[in-house]
């Protein structure tokens, strides 16, 4: 086998056509005739001849590849919209760049922006990014996944924290928790904001205090829960609602190194419904997002948008649940 | 705030000197003067001016991304993978394409060859694969991670699957099982078949029976440890071995919820050891492959060959060590 790769010349060459025929035919083009373009594409295979994305990048002025900016490889939240968005691009034909964004709003810029790709989903964008508004102006095709902001109009798909965190808060008011601890998450984020505000909210409802000493702010991570949950317990509360199931795991791992019974001496209640959650150890019983549905919306919405910028800005927000699996019970004085 | 972006026209403008200049100052190239490419980058971000990938891609004729080829991102050691891949890339201001294989070998290699990406590595490689050689016929830059084939030299990075196998055949035989069960991987795969000889190995120079009815083949996922772990419990085992620890978390959860003690009734050993592995609800016995440092390694491997394509292919395979934790203890009969 000779080493030089094919070019578009010798398929021409083959097909007895000429070269920016076999372009246009391999990109289909109509101008093509069915019959032209299956004469290209077969010569095309004989040949092994392989599309140069930098050539039809430049014929099209596109990529075909769609970043997603993601700060948090190590929580398998993120593992799973991942997983969901590639198969998405797959179905149209394009990739999928990962980004990760450790902080340096312009280093972010500059790699969204250098045309290595179409548009993006941003997944863990915090509240005071100024990235949404400098894509907005410069006329980037995004959307914001799971976390939202404030005062920049763009797409946006997330979950209703806010009734997710009441759904949890209302179930402990029903089995009659008064003594109530929480971990939430950053308040530099939508995500920890939100499900802050309406945990607290039904609690403030239901007239059961939630003081200081029973509370911590962390990031959303395995170790924040780990180490929470171990301060917290010197408070005695008879239930802990954490951020998300990643802290959840995390402190749910330390109240069985502290001997602590799940639910009979502490109620556990999560949010996202990973799949980890749902393992026979742990059956956490959490709040849950549809992580498939939301990623399936956002990648609509930036392949829409690089088809045609002109739609105004979309909010799609989807409604949570609550999966009520083995870690909520009634608080052990009233057992 | 203008909405057209600034080209490299306005930043000559400003900086005082020609178009040419500022490609050639932005990408440090040595003819430019140290006093021009600082008043060139100064006018570049007064302007916020980003420069084109596109651009760059065509005057160096390279992408700086490099491919990931990933066919189960539903497994959190490949999580690792790509964390690890990520941050090294980023040190060298290269950027991270993943790229899923459903197993056709066809589309994949048309991906890897059609310009997006200078080199890659492949992760999830099975023993009859074309890609590998393919890949070596048309000089592209790749290597080999976790698992390798036989019959193609390329660059190769893996942990010796025979030796760490035998750890943990080894530690059941001291600890007095001769009731041995297995959960092994694919045989289409290096890292399935090599874990299985390496386990085999040990039992039979010990003169421990391994019957049909105690073994099972399959994927490396937890649905297959979940199923299998319960049809082997018939042949009452004291001791079961997993080909990986995915498999061996869903051999655990079917355990925990059968109401089998671990390891009271049953000693349960795994391979890879990702974070899960280590969590105190698990605490398990595992052959550690040290992950970061195999992407550490083919990373370089791959840098290395895009930037000299000279050096006769490698392989680099690191020692597997056993992590004693909580799983594993004498048979229930000797206790």
């Amino acid at each position: 086998m000779s080493s030089r790769p094919p070019t578009s010349h010798d398929v021409a060459r083959r097909a007895g056509v000429s070269q920016p025929t076999v372009s246009r035919a391999l990109r289909d083009d109509p101008s093509v005739s069915d019959e032209t373009r299956q004469a290209v594409r077969a010569a095309a295979d004989e040949l092994g001849y392989v599309i140069s994305a930098r050539g039809r990048s430049l014929s099209t002025r596109t990529t075909n590849q769609i970043g997603i900016v993601v700060s948090d490889l190590g929580n398998p939240f993120y593992l799973q919209v991942l997983d969901t968005f590639h198969a998405a691009l797959a179905q149209v034909d394009r990739r999928m760049l990962v980004l990760a964004h450790d902080g340096d709003d312009q280093t972010l810029l500059s790699r969204l922006l250098d045309g290595s790709v179409d548009g993006a989903i941003l997944t863990t964008t915090v509240l005071a990014s100024t990235i949404p508004a400098a894509l907005v102006r410069r006329g980037f095709p995004f959307a914001l996944l799971n976390r939202t902001i404030d005062d920049t109009p763009c797409d946006v798909c997330v979950v209703d924290n806010v009734a997710g965190a009441r759904l949890a808060a209302e179930t402990l008011v029903r089995l009659g928790h008064t003594e109530i601890a929480a971990l939430f998450g950053p308040a530099t984020t939508s995500t920890g904001r939100d499900r802050e505000a309406g945990f607290r909210a039904v609690l403030d409802e239901a007239a059961i205090a939630l003081p200081d000493t029973r509370v911590r702010s962390g990031p959303f991570d395995f170790d924040y829960g780990h180490a929470g949950v171990q301060e917290l317990l010197a408070g005695r509360p008879t239930a802990l609602f954490c951020a998300n199931d990643v802290i959840a795991l995390g402190a749910f791992n330390a109240l069985r190194a502290a001997g602590v019974r799940i639910p009979d001496d502490l109620t556990l209640i999560g949010f996202d419904d990973i799949a980890v959650a749902g393992w026979e150890v742990f059956e956490l019983t959490t709040v849950r997002q549809d992580i498939d549905r939301m990623v399936q919306v956002a990648a609509g919405m930036v392949l829409e948008r690089i088809d045609g910028p002109g739609r105004p800005p979309e909010q799609v927000v989807l409604e949570p649940t609550l999966v009520e699996r083995a870690t909520h019970g009634p608080p052990a004085a009233s057992r």
